[in-house]
């Protein structure tokens, strides 16, 4: 789940992500799905208690290959079927007391609920601690005085806790977006073969068993609220691009407005320090902003399920939060990195806003 | 304002929306930037109280040319310089109390949110009509059975009610999600050349007076609300699209399960009948996805203004303005056409969830 | 046919390449090939040799109001059947001369193929010019030291030279490229309403009529020609981005390795000049950036034609054209307005490149 | 390199892309460069001739740890300066003779040059077996009736074969085209820390022994090229997309235009057979689509190499080689798998085109 390969692992690479958008854990989250479906219609009454205990304690416990489910992959144009085929080999009688009435949509899509959960939880504690970085960053150099540019033009002096400040308000805001943004998505998706299954009585209990919501509608093809959430993925590394844009800006010879210790070494001249972190933020907004526009294209199903557009949130959303796990970090290490910053030889004077 | 030329007018022109985002409607939202700006500075001192009810009245009534404006901006890189020239010009005295302290980028960005509003009230109106639309086309033929399909396959029936729940859901979410929308960007810009001036004393009245709220910083560079704004658009004219290409596919020869009125002919083949309202609904789609992702990239503002990534924001944002007005009134148009919909020979039963 | 409204034209608009692209020049082109098919017809014997010349002529000279075809465009999704319905109810008998055989996506991608050909004789004058401007410019300052900056940090020093020669050279591989696009794009549509027709006897003198090649299957749905024409449009406005990056990055103080005569003023700020002309290239670069991605997307055609796909095409080009025509004008005005360019202080020293 | 998990890769994975993109064949061809590099230079008696030799041997047979490598990456941004150092390191006195005068750019953008002429060969003979495939498939049923359609709508009825033949020309093109494209890609680099080396001497043995051209003038910022083999990628998937389109929509219940043996079965309806593979088409066709409106955001290249556009290719290339790739696959194995084409129940009539 990389974008170039092993090589540019130590640049791009965000395993903490990564590992929260594994197989492995997009498996455990699908049997999650899928156990709790057990028990919740064998609560219902709609399977037989009993086996509806012993299937959901199947799914738990039986063990689920990497390669059978990619292979199925190959054949079912996704891993669903393949997947309920080796739960209920495994099951014996309580085989009939699982997925019966729910679709392959609603497993990924409920799997997906719940990586999103994950990847929420971890982008807002790095978006907090972000956040806290540029504080403290600001309570070390805020003071100094900084030429306000605009137009890439000197304009007039600020203070570099003028700039920093811009760099951060829009964090703080995407964590409060973030908070309507998970209310778009960690829902439980529970509709059936054509979206439109009966589910009141089993939906409630399986949401709150897996820490979701129910929804009010299906979504198999409203694909809004995972969109929506693409987008603020875009937003937040599109914030980290302008901050990383400004340093790559600050740090240039003639400006000399940032110092920042270690890294950006050159094959050829060994006198240069090349704002790599600053630089690759730049390259993460532009990667995501593409990516947000593809996800947007996404969002054209046709009739109760679309094949072509589902799979290409598969392709996309992935990249997207990577790409916006790694800014994150990256945009932590950045912070953590400067030794200085603020225009020489500008005097610091009041402003005049009139 | 519009993609094509005027041969396609009747194809892609939103009138009503092409009047908000005019130049006339621009100049006058500027206008009343200025002249409530000189207007809260002499109510707070900062002007001469007199001086400053002058300019207001000046800047209100005094005539402005659209071509000098564009002039200015040729040489300037937006219009405003040029307004603030003329508007002095013509103020004697009172010139003084005009705009300074302020900057271009409060005069647009403030212009903007007013157009925003009244871009916001008028999709709220047709989104409101056209979820109307569908209840009533709902009301009309959804107890008419519709087989289900998924991957483009026939799943199992449905009605047509359940295909017209799940066009119409997304649309009552898009207006919960435009009043998010409009908080973000129905904002008084007002910070000054770099974005730091201290305007407390001026912000509250002069938002009061234009029916804006004020900013708690600077939006100068943190461009998330007019995005988040514009990845909005894309979702309606998304939610849209997608409508439009179940429209197609059931309009096809072999399924039949749509009737439209009207429209449609072809310069060849006489008994063609187009479903060119549905197609429109998805190119408007696509073309709107692709443009929110170009928003995206203008999040990466430089230093403490960008004169690229700003305008990209003019290009952009009104075309996706455009689009999605246009994907509105066509699906109004498109379901008040629909004279029959349902699956033929297709037996009614009762859904088999489980 | 611009982005934003008439306050912007001092900024994006290109007047001659808005005259190329109008509704009028477009109906002149459809107007070409309806006479140019009667014409053939007549000759090849399939339509009656009198009547086709009367046809023909008729089409020449008859009067076509364009809100006639506009307003046939928002009922038939397309302004050739209102456009053939004017052309026959004036003609008489010669009206069975007139269109039949042919399709509509003949005629309107013949007149794209015609607009293509004066656009492109367009760019490449441009191309041309700037191409001559830019070794002008050199021969101007080209022997001042530059610091070459790599990852915008400083690296060694070059010359003036140096970067304008790679400003320059891959506008002069661009001129290569449009001539094998032009011959992608410069060709006859004549394949009639499902793309099969045979038209072997009448394709040939009618091309040639026009000016144009014959295709050797249809292109209907192969859109490849249009695409990489677009994608040719992107690469000149994106080699004109990085030329605009560089002067906006060498324009900065501190740097102060170019001076720029003329515009940029600031209304808050007298002592500002601002590098518009350097960053309009940028926000060009990068708004057909993306609409380049629009237009592969526009790749997928369903069957025989796709209305959806086609449409995107409609909306998408026009403004591709005239953004990258707006580019070429720009950086010849840049070009033009530069007074002094390369790195104060620098002193002039071999390269030391091994 | 994959975009998904491996779970998806049954679905998504091209192994022999995967190989010719891995971090071993980069660094293979990176070994290429400086082995060659050096033994040029070594003839050229810019290097001491012995050290040379020695370098040369030592660069082939030394081992490199990707692990290091990537590491290096991090803290360099690219992997080149750990690559020099661990090369250097075990060379002894023939570290000398090893990357001096050369920068990393040109190492990469070498490497690049030879892993996209394998790419291209690779594509090259899959367009080729895929065109025999096409004709060959229209050998079995192109004489056979199928409705011919345009906006999705019976039009007139046309053959197999037409229908076939528009799949397979833009095909035949796209092989030319990627002639063309070749000779703008398999290209030397070597024009030094800012492109201005003077490697006259040099650069013609290097290419040679490398299967490569030499370049003109450096195309360090000059991105042309690469961009333009990213667009031909998005051609390709974007033709083989609409294949894909046309066979969702021929494998209709209604139309059943086509049969598919094998695959596409369903968790909950056993009755189902879904069109995977020509779903799958559709989607890795939007999804290069939108990849190639990123490539051509990274040709804003600032002075003599930006850092943060390069690596913006890095991540979009690698994806759209991928996803190229894995269309071709897809295509070849959807043709194998029809065993029936043609509308049911159309009667054979000769095509009435005028």
């Amino acid at each position: 789940m990389t974008f170039a390969n092993a090589l540019y692992d130590g640049l791009f690479a965000d395993p903490q992500i990564a590992t929260l958008w594994s197989a492995e854990a997009q498996i455990a989250h699908m049997r999650a799905f899928e156990a709790a479906f057990s028990r919740a219609m064998g609560q219902a009454g709609r399977f037989d208690a009993t086996l509806a205990v012993q299937a959901a304690d199947h799914i738990a416990d039986c063990t689920i290959d990497v390669a059978t489910l990619s292979a199925g992959c190959a054949s079912d144009g996704l891993p669903v079927p393949a997947l309920i085929k080796l739960l209920k080999a495994g099951a014996g009688n309580a085989g009939q007391a699982i997925h019966t009435g729910a679709t392959s949509q609603d497993v990924l899509d409920t799997g997906l609920a719940l990586t999103l959960r994950e990847t929420s939880d971890l982008i807002d504690d790095r978006l907090a601690a972000l956040a806290a970085g540029l504080v403290d960053l600001s309570d070390r150099f805020g003071a100094v005085p900084l030429m306000g540019r605009t137009r890439m033009q000197a304009a007039l002096p600020v203070t570099v806790a003028d700039r920093i400040r811009l760099w951060r308000a829009p964090l703080v805001d995407h964590r409060a977006r973030l908070t309507l943004a998970r209310a778009q998505t960690e829902r439980l998706s529970l509709s059936g073969p054509t979206g439109t299954g009966d589910f009141t009585d089993v939906a409630a209990p399986m949401a709150q068993a897996l820490g979701l919501t129910t929804a009010p509608v299906s979504w198999h093809t409203d694909r809004s609220g995972i969109v929506e959430y693409a987008n603020l993925l875009a937003l937040i590394s599109g914030s980290l691009g302008k901050m990383g844009q400004d340093i790559t800006l600050m740090a240039q010879q003639g400006l000399a407005e940032v110092a920042i210790a270690g890294g950006g070494s050159s094959s050829a001249m060994a006198h240069k320090q090349n704002p790599i972190l600053a630089e690759l933020l730049v390259t993460l907004a532009r990667f995501n902003a593409g990516q947000a526009g593809l996800m947007q294209q996404a969002m054209v199903h046709e009739q109760e399920r679309s094949g072509a557009a589902w799979a290409l949130e598969w392709m996309v959303l992935p990249l997207m939060a990577q790409a916006t796990g790694r800014a994150l970090t990256a945009a932590a290490d950045l912070t953590s990195c400067i030794t200085g910053m603020g225009t020489p030889g500008l005097q610091e004077e009041p402003h005049k806003t009139v």
